[in-house]
């Protein structure tokens, strides 16, 4: 085995010491290279020999006859010799094929609805090695002594996983010591941490916020990059960022915001998302000029299940960049190359090259980017469209907490909306109607107060939207408006927040679709007339599940069918149900501290907390 | 003041502890932060504001008009807004200027007569603000315990310093420990070390050689970069090389070699220095297609004072590319933010960003690469050709051991060649003469030997080149051909083996010559006629002096002109000094084990272990 990489990653992010902060551009050891060279100069025989293909290098933008040898899980030499291959050599013919790299994502959110392994699963399947993966959903519910443990064991998949760690909440909660500067620091001696973010909180950033300033200061400390998130922001406003460490930025939606991006200094990712799907309006930036210091990439930005499945992966963004009149070259370099070199990994991803990884995609052509066959750190990973690579069962259970169970009973009067129990003493004379403007953008719309038996009558487009404690200690009372039509009750405990969402027009389905998730640990359950007509059980902290992508896929397509059906007028109904808590998204969102207004941070209707079984504290 | 990130890196050389391995894109802190991001947004006002010039932005490849605000040594803003022009803020106007990044040397040898803080001077003056330099005479005359102060004393330089540890000798040495694997490791914690090398023992590598691959090893686990040297290497051995680690490469003298380092994965410098001035050569291997992944670089590698004096350094490189076609806004590139990438400091140099040090380049015209003005560390640091940087005086005697020091007397009997005293016994047949075929290159050419009295008869086209311990301990008799047509004697300390070189046709001139080198404690010194013609004092280690580098090619150039005026047909006499014992380049030289055959690996004539007042050991 020539590579011992993911190990010493592994003893590394378990240790401490001093290596600990160290960020490798390659995890090739002593072994390694005196095994590959013994290859490469044909004094030993490579183990995999792939012969009469086309190669895209992508350090010199060239497309020409090249074969690869193989050793371990390494590339030990590209060219035309064949001094390397023995005996017991195996020889792949691969005449009229194209060998491009392993796809790199350099920003995406591994755990929407299934697990890192069989996100990574699906994904390598188009031809995706490595993934650049959010901390987010494992910093809420994992303990923290079980977060290293759980970030190294997930570094031994056949995909090459590189964590981003959040340095904050994505939405109010009442214990955020997971994101403390303690924690945060303690996390950045994981070598597998090599970005944090993303800062999703920019306003509070270009505000001078000390707190998420020192946070950024100490990951700078550690050679981590800062991953940006600023959507909206102004090319002034971007420039302010980058002058307090913002590396690179996702969220630019128009051609001169990926402009101003490029312009400011800051690794501009070009997003094409099953929410955003942009590469059309993006691609033109991408001039001859610009693209000469790489500093462009794609990303897929964690796409929902349905559109992995159905259209692929980076394998789908590289074909909507050539689309979009991006060079093919370029295009591929924008998911390879570029990314790797970006995260400093250069000399391990990103291209084939000789000591590199040895994950690389086969094409029949390459104006189609979905492979015909796929090599992962150096084995046939994929072939005839299926995963060959052996993905371990992962023990989710040791690492994410149990958060929604049927310790207690919700009853229809908690959606009711009854405004007398609200702490603060006053009721409003207007009410604030939470309205999607997309599938995440929200506008408030505030409408006369009409209240019957002390509860707020909805007007007739809108739903009611309750924020709910997983253990019933609390409740925000709220409105959403262009949604849905009709709905009886729906009960979701996928989002951001890992709290309890209830949207429906009735509260008796409201409170049997939410019974319901606590039944069944968690997930997206939808009641109407009494009856449960769409359930998907997301047990591990209510936001995941161990069933492959094709099947939580096939769970989720019929969901935004029936929402479709009943008039949701938008992209991604994933998305609407995942963020609605977030709160650095405009206008106002659902929190735990109540209907919050995001621009001017102040709470609309404030959180009412419950009696019952569970009390708060 | 701004940036205290160069304390913070002092500390950590000094340090030790788990953070210093870390290899940082920035030395942003918390306080920068704060302070670049109050200016950015208007909230406090700039120190210095560039008004009315326009912009090279390197990240986008574009020229446009852009103000520049800067806050202590860094950049706080790049764009129109003047809301950070306060009533203290000095504003500089620029109109019809261009400004461009500091440029940046990937690869010198700053300890080449001149002291690394005059070098700094005088590369400043031409807009050269960061060098990778070299180790090797650090290592070879600094004691073990004052190498870490040192490296980190360097780092206060207006010019920012990163070093390239050195990896071996590049002359066998009586005592190697320097360049041990402990060293070599206690060494990689110097968190200013971000680069290993250069390598020029290829073939030692290409072998397997154990001690250096666990050297190469060290590095990578450190997450440095490797620093190849691998002239006339086969694009297959290059690729072998690539798969051993290394990084980079800066020795392609023909455009087929620059596409071989490129398409191996190895990063590519373009040199055109005063020993190989071929840019003309390599630049057409530059095509826009190549360049798109930002791999190429341009290199000085640390041409001699004359050269750097009358032609600019960087700045000359870059006019030297323009002129081989290379597009300007991409030669600029290659001088700044592709070297910055590289280093993996692309967040702290080699561009106009947010963030970034402040180090730019003022230009009248883009194709006119020597500044008008130079701002290092957000300081005027060149103005009206003159350099107004604070420069510090440097102790270099607490550095520094003296090596050459007048404790004998070498008599004419050294230099008359006599063989009788070599310890094999058997005298040979024929005499194995160091043909130089260019500066650097030699080639053997046997001749019948001849003695009289037991000295070889030199032939009428070489002089003796015979090689002494500077404690007069060994001696190495040799004849070095196609140098000079006649020469009395001539004495250097000046090469990269810390030797005294003797060379000549007058034993007496020679004598002379050692002794005066002796006395004034190394440097270059010749002798005819019994009276000294040229006298250049470098008495720190032999190597260096701690005069300007004007002041050094004043005295240089006579030099040149002399063995000029004496027949040298090649193209840099002072390499041709520098390297004769330098035991990687092809065919045979003068070194500490005698005339050395590099190809085979094998003693000609071996060394003589001299009786006298400093007896080996």
């Amino acid at each position: 085995m020539v590579d011992s990489g993911h190990v010493a990653r592994a003893r590394l992010a378990e240790g401490g010491g001093p290596a600990a902060t160290s960020v490798r551009r390659t995890f090739r050891t002593f072994q390694d290279l005196a095994s590959l060279l013994a290859v490469a100069a044909g004094r030993e025989p490579a183990d995999l020999y792939l012969e009469g293909a086309a190669l895209l290098n992508v350090y010199s933008g060239e497309v020409y006859p090249a074969n690869v040898a193989i050793k371990g899980r390494r590339i030990a030499y590209v060219g035309g010799n064949r001094t390397m291959v023995g005996p017991e050599t195996r020889i792949l013919p691969l005449r009229g094929k194209t060998l491009v790299p392993g796809y790199v994502e350099p920003h995406t959110h591994i755990t929407g609805m299934s697990t890192p392994e069989e996100f990574a699963r699906e994904v390598l399947r188009t031809g995706t090695t490595t993934l650049v993966a959010d901390t987010l959903q494992i910093l809420l519910h994992t303990p923290p002594d079980r977060v290293v443990p759980l970030l190294t064991a997930l570094a031994e998949l056949p995909v090459l996983i590189v964590w981003s760690l959040r340095l904050h909440a994505s939405s109010p909660l009442e214990d955020e010591t997971m994101f403390s500067r303690g924690e945060i620091e303690r996390l950045l001696g994981v070598e597998a941490v090599r970005v944090v973010g993303e800062v999703t909180r920019w306003p509070t950033v270009y505000h001078g916020d000390d707190d998420l300033l020192h946070k950024i200061a100490a990951a700078l400390a550690a050679g981590r990059r800062v991953e940006g998130h600023a959507p909206g922001a102004s090319s002034e406003r971007l420039g302010a960022l980058a002058a307090a460490g913002w590396s690179s930025d996702h969220e630019a939606i128009t051609a001169d915001e990926v402009v101003h991006r490029l312009r400011a200094g800051v690794y501009t990712m070009l997003r094409h998302s099953s929410l955003r799907p942009d590469l059309g309006a993006l691609a033109p930036a991408v001039t001859e000029t610009r693209s000469r210091s790489g500093r462009f990439m794609l990303t897929a930005d964690g796409p929902e299940a349905v559109t992995i499945v159905e259209r692929g992966y980076m394998s789908h963004v590289i074909r909507e960049a050539m689309a979009g009149g991006i060079p093919e070259i370029a295009a591929y370099q924008m998911a390879t190359i570029n990314p790797a070199a970006y995260l400093g990994l250069d000399e391990e991803i990103g291209g084939i090259g000789p000591g590199r990884r040895a994950d690389i995609v086969v094409l029949n052509d390459l104006r189609n980017p979905t492979p015909d066959l796929v090599l992962a750190r150096g084995e046939i990973a994929v072939q005839d469209g299926r995963v060959r690579a052996a993905i371990p069962d992962f023990p989710w259970d040791e690492y994410f907490r149990p958060r929604f169970r049927p310790t207690w009973t919700p009853q229809p009067d908690l959606f009711a909306l009854r405004l007398s129990a609200a702490p603060g003493g006053t009721t409003p004379l207007r009410f604030p109607v939470i309205r999607l403007e997309n599938s995440v953008i929200t506008h408030k719309v505030e409408i006369p107060l009409t209240l019957r038996e002390g509860c707020v009558i909805p007007p007739s487009d809108a739903v009611r939207a309750v924020l709910l404690d997983p253990a019933g200690r609390w409740m925000v009372p709220g409105l959403l408006a262009n949604f849905v039509s009709r709905l009886g009750g729906l009960a979701s405990s996928f989002n951001v927040a890992a709290h309890l969402l209830a949207l429906g027009q009735n509260p008796t389905d409201m409170a049997r679709a939410a019974r319901r998730l606590l039944e069944i640990g968690g997930g997206i359950v939808i009641v109407e007339d009494g009856e449960t007509v769409l359930e998907i059980p997301l047990p591990l902290g209510g936001v995941m599940a161990s069933r492959s992508l094709p099947a939580i896929a096939a769970e989720a397509a019929p969901l935004y069918a029936f929402l479709r059906a009943r008039g949701y007028p938008h992209q991604d109904p994933h998305y609407t149900l995942l963020f609605l808590p977030l709160d650095s998204l405009p206008d106002i969102r659902l929190t735990y501290r109540g209907v919050w207004d995001v621009r001017r941070g102040k709470v609309l209707v404030p959180r009412q907390d419950l009696p019952g079984p569970n009390p708060i504290r």
